[in-house]
């Protein structure tokens, strides 16, 4: 429906949800609260109008506020007119601005990081010079995320057999990334290699990024896909309609223990109980050694609104009382297999997680 | 907010659904659907009107589309202004219509069968009386089902430890029922005795009656209640925030296996997951001893629409396939207990329902 502004890689999944406009000076975002109604894209004139983004789910998706991060990071230096011994001051703040915007994807801190080591390697160079550094390291961030992706989809869809009928939640999708997503990524690739019967998308209240996203996304790219409401899923594993569970994740404690959307862990036991497979397709920078446990992952708890109003309308008496997660954590326990760039890392997931690590290092 | 048009009795969960207005000469709804927005009492002035009411879902619960239909069956007689001898076929017409309306909630079949014992029994008076008979038969039909939801209410109170926070699903309370409710009368009668610290509703997607009837119901009633979407259960039970799940249902084979809204299947395989107590409550009437196990149970599917939309606005791509069942089957071994008027049924359920049965005969 909106082929025209899809991204500059003309291959599916490939849709333009961030970008740099040198000619206006600031970042382009799609804003992703209007999908799929309106495909609508969104200037931002500085790193507060990015995190601000973030905070409100306009650009959404662990690997993609990673990225969007490092953009408002090269954005804050490129609109610094600050005296200069004031930069690191200045820069820190928005840093420390850009991590507070969402706690629970750890991508968010790792693009920081990231970002951190060429602010502080090209901060001798004069602010031309380092604005244009920044921005470059952004870029290359997303061109590796899109490469990330692919890998990961290349690699997950193997497990895959064929003729499968996959579930997912949330959007891990090219609208979580930069391009061709985690979990759908995995099928992505497990479409191309003609492996997918049907997609069941949980339509993941109450921010619907299932009904609205991955949905979108998934039609967009003519692979079979119908919506169900989450509390559906159990019946459909019930009814043998479910091969494979495969979702994303924002954070992955060191021992495999992950957060993802609020819905996942329920998958997850209701996949172990009907013996299916249950896998976390996610780039190695969710993954956070220095937390052990899913215990310590901080859990976002959104505005009670999200759930009480639907498209402004309330769905419910405007006074109860509400809890809002927005994520949960699946027990490594309950994961078949994390689906990383640099490999799949089986169970037990913790030694795995250690395993690969080492042969990185 | 509208206790001036609360029920004829001044409780807790009296709440008027349905009654018959002599003056009128029609049945009177309460139309459900606009719930919790607005009021809306609506006039059913035969009984293929109420037959699509209960389709649309303007008055629903399995006990009180029982009820709902013997009042259809009743003016259906009040009504019938044709030739005597054709008096029997017109009634099984109208039989059928109802009986159609909604194929799972067994109370529906049930109360067919109670009136025709009556129609049967009285079709020799004149039309005057025997509709007067019919429509004593639904008016008593309708009191004992508060009597009923009362003493399940009691018996099921029990079960409950002090400071207890109860789960539940969908609105199996004093607006699915006559009144007081299956088990939102399980936790009237537990909020009576002190024992509810809480009750957390899940929204029940797609139509919502956790959202806007529970809450509403209890609100009005001053139990504490906290709305979470369908996907939350999980995590609140991997938090030890749940105590047990009580949920209703709308058909109960032989073995026990129960038939209610979509996703308490998947309440009840969380529930064992993490070895909280899962209990079912229901009018005998729901028991339907005909029908073996829960694969013979006929699972209503509705309308995409109702999933795609919200408050008439889509949510999602319109063109998207969508699979709708509306209800679900837990296998009896999941289920703790099953709370009837004649008394629980613990595990082995089939047995308990069995040596129950007998004792009935």
């Amino acid at each position: 429906m909106q082929g025209n502004i899809k991204g500059n890689q003309d291959e599916p999944g490939m849709i333009r949800n961030i970008y740099y406009d040198s000619d206006a000076g600031g970042v382009v975002i799609l804003n992703q609260n209007l999908l799929p109604g309106q495909m609508e894209y969104e200037k931002m004139y500085n790193h507060q109008d990015l995190a601000l983004a973030i905070k409100q789910l306009k650009i959404r998706g662990a690997p993609l506020i990673g990225v969007a991060a490092a953009f408002a990071l090269a954005l804050a230096v490129i609109n610094y007119k600050g005296p200069r011994d004031q930069l690191e001051n200045y820069y820190h703040e928005a840093e420390r601005l850009l991590a507070s915007s969402r706690p629970t994807a750890v991508n968010l801190c790792w693009a920081i990081n990231k970002m951190r080591v060429v602010f502080e390697g090209k901060k001798h160079l004069n602010l031309n010079d380092l604005a244009e550094e920044m921005l470059s390291a952004a870029k290359n961030m997303f061109d590796e995320d899109v490469t990330i992706n692919i890998t990961i989809g290349e690699l997950g869809q193997v497990l895959l057999p064929p003729d499968t009928q996959v579930l997912t939640i949330c959007n891990a999708g090219s609208l979580a990334t930069c391009g061709y997503g985690t979990a759908l990524g995995v099928i992505r690739s497990a479409h191309k290699a003609g492996k997918i019967r049907q997609v069941w998308a949980c339509e993941t209240r109450p921010v619907l990024q299932g009904a609205r996203l991955t949905v979108w996304e998934l039609m967009q790219d003519k692979i079979p896909v119908t919506l169900i409401t989450d509390s559906m899923a159990a019946h459909l594993m019930r009814l043998g309609r479910i091969g494979a569970v495969v979702v994303g994740a924002d954070r992955i404690a060191a021992n495999g223990d992950t957060a993802n959307k609020i819905g996942t862990y329920s998958l997850a036991v209701l996949a172990n109980y009907h013996g299916l497979p249950f896998y976390v397709a996610a780039p190695w920078s969710t993954i956070d050694m220095s937390i052990h446990t899913g215990l310590d992952i901080p859990i976002e708890e959104r505005d009670a609104e999200e759930v009480r109003r639907l498209g402004g309308k309330y769905i419910t008496v405007p006074e109860v009382k509400v809890f809002n997660p927005a994520f949960d954590v699946t027990p490594a326990a309950l994961i078949s297999g994390i689906i990383t760039e640099k490999g799949i890392i089986y169970p037990p997931v913790e030694q795995g997680l250690q395993r690969q690590r080492s042969a990185a290092d």
